[in-house]
């Protein structure tokens, strides 16, 4: 069972989280928060996704597991504009989830939760580096470096106290550094990983709205990206696995 | 013989009006009137439109019958920005229309009349059924419907005093109901009846720049939208065929 | 060897002037200008662009020529934003070319010049009919004619003294005289030939932000266009060859 009221554009910043990397997802109803977690059809990258009963005007729930077809979602969220409200009901043992919103009202049949891929669970991994970034930025860096390849090398230089990014074309070359003036913080450990623009580019355009991004990395090992959104009532954390570097 | 200036906005809204249905029409010059009406190629549809001398900075035509290409019109009115006024001008036994504005003078051969459908005569329907509702407002339910249908139900209940709208997607539903506050007017009669969207998308954004439209609805009859152009100086008015509403 | 700051703003101009045409050029270092001088695969049209040592924040070079991939050029641009400044650094016996602006820094391997066409010689011609024109109405001209034709006309009326251009389509036709007030100054000598208009459209989007287009004019001649940019710190110049006008 749930019954919430929120702000459309709370609502479609958390799918668009989600968008970027799956088109359905398993979501967890808790009796105070709203949760889902999801790998992309490659297994390359996971997406969770928490919302906080704060980040909603009203929230009740039972626990429960809803099958959620995101890619339909955006587009019922097409119709609405800023500033609109949107409710969202799913009586017990229902299996449509009606959403309401200005005289509309929108039943949408959900998906069998048994045809989704089940909750990957977080991999337990050390990432000691550690950068803390506006998104914007972030997300400049990554368009850069997809001018000209389809990878991108992240790394944290302790002894010139940067954050970089570095992408090779086959005749050109681009590095970025950050230093402690253009980072929020840094924390100086050596690091350095190489990653598919294609993935970072869908993350970036979300996290470009996110005033700081925390960025975790370690050498040849994923980054993790943790924001908050729905002004700190609810965040968002993405895992990129590493490709190889070639020699 | 027609010789005649106008806003390039109003005669754009003319043209719009009439390119939503076909891509040509028979144009009648009278004496104080501009007026038009066609039917689309599937026999679906029909729009008409009347454009007093009103409408027009100076208007002045004898009887006749012109053949225009309205893709054609189109074009040219895309040279013209906002504030633009264009005379229009076919000297007595000519085929070529005169179309100039700001130092351009636009020589455009008509159609021959005889190659283009033949104006259709108006059907004579009783639909009882009357709602009056702002043209953006009435957009906004199409493009909705459009989401997860191809087809929408239009419908007055009496009891509830609601105008609704209703589409059936192949796992999911919408409805508008809008309620007496929400419209200018409203006949309480019951009726309703199922229309293509296809058709009414195309309509809907003529329409949505209208302050107020009249929906004239029966029980699976056709619809007939009617609303002024031009400062009340024009009218426009669509009919729109049903379709048969599967079991 | 070059070493030059310069607005991102002024240095887009010079890129998209060159890319109206070409999508590689000689770009000619000389102690107090840069220099480059093309013409478009099919030898109709020629660009020369000129930027003085005033039209940068600094610059200093030795008399050199570099091969540059304009369209790569115009993929770093997109990085910037306004009000960006990036600074070129090519030194001595260097192949790599490196753009740096707001902490990236951007190697881009130059083409080797013996691979891109020697610099076209500017032909000698007498040009007698000349008008200055405002960018933005030449390129609305040229639009609208592109509405019905694939060429265009342009002419001086020395009788009318107006400047004209004249563009035929299958049924249509369209003209536009502009006289002595809308121009800037017209030079009443007899002219008149016919242009293409793929190559004008391309041309016309550039010479659109010009205040003052100079147009040279013969009797079925090429075009010259020729404006400033950079603040009257650089000039463009577009040379068009005509097209023989049909009977």
């Amino acid at each position: 069972m749930l019954k919430a009221t929120i702000d459309a554009e709370i609502f479609r910043e958390s799918i668009d989280a989600m968008a970027a990397l799956v088109t359905e997802c398993r979501l967890h109803t808790e009796e105070d928060t709203l949760r889902t977690r999801a790998v992309d059809t490659a297994n390359v990258a996971m997406v969770s996704l928490e919302l906080k009963s704060g980040a909603f005007e009203s929230y009740t729930a039972t626990p429960g597991e809803l099958g959620l077809d995101i890619a339909k979602m955006k587009n019922v969220l097409g119709m609405m504009g800023k500033g609109d409200t949107l409710t969202m009901d799913l009586p017990e043992e229902e299996r449509k989830l009606e959403i309401s919103f200005k005289g509309y009202r929108y039943s949408i049949t959900l998906l069998d939760v048994n045809t989704i891929r089940k909750d990957p669970n977080p991999p337990t991994i050390e990432l000691p580096g550690r950068v803390i970034i506006s998104g914007n930025a972030l997300n400049n860096a990554i368009k850069a470096a997809a001018v000209i390849s389809d990878k991108i090398a992240l790394g944290i230089d302790p002894d010139a106290m940067t954050f970089y990014m570095e992408a090779e074309g086959d005749t050109d070359h681009i590095k970025l550094a950050l230093g402690e003036d253009e980072l929020v913080s840094l924390n100086p450990v050596s690091a350095r990983s190489l990653f598919s623009l294609d993935y970072l580019k869908d993350m970036g355009k979300v996290m470009a709205k996110a005033a700081e991004v925390e960025v975790h990395l370690g050498v040849d090992h994923p980054v993790r990206f943790a924001f908050d959104i729905a002004d700190g009532n609810g965040r968002v954390e993405y895992l990129l696995a590493p490709r190889i570097e070639a020699d």
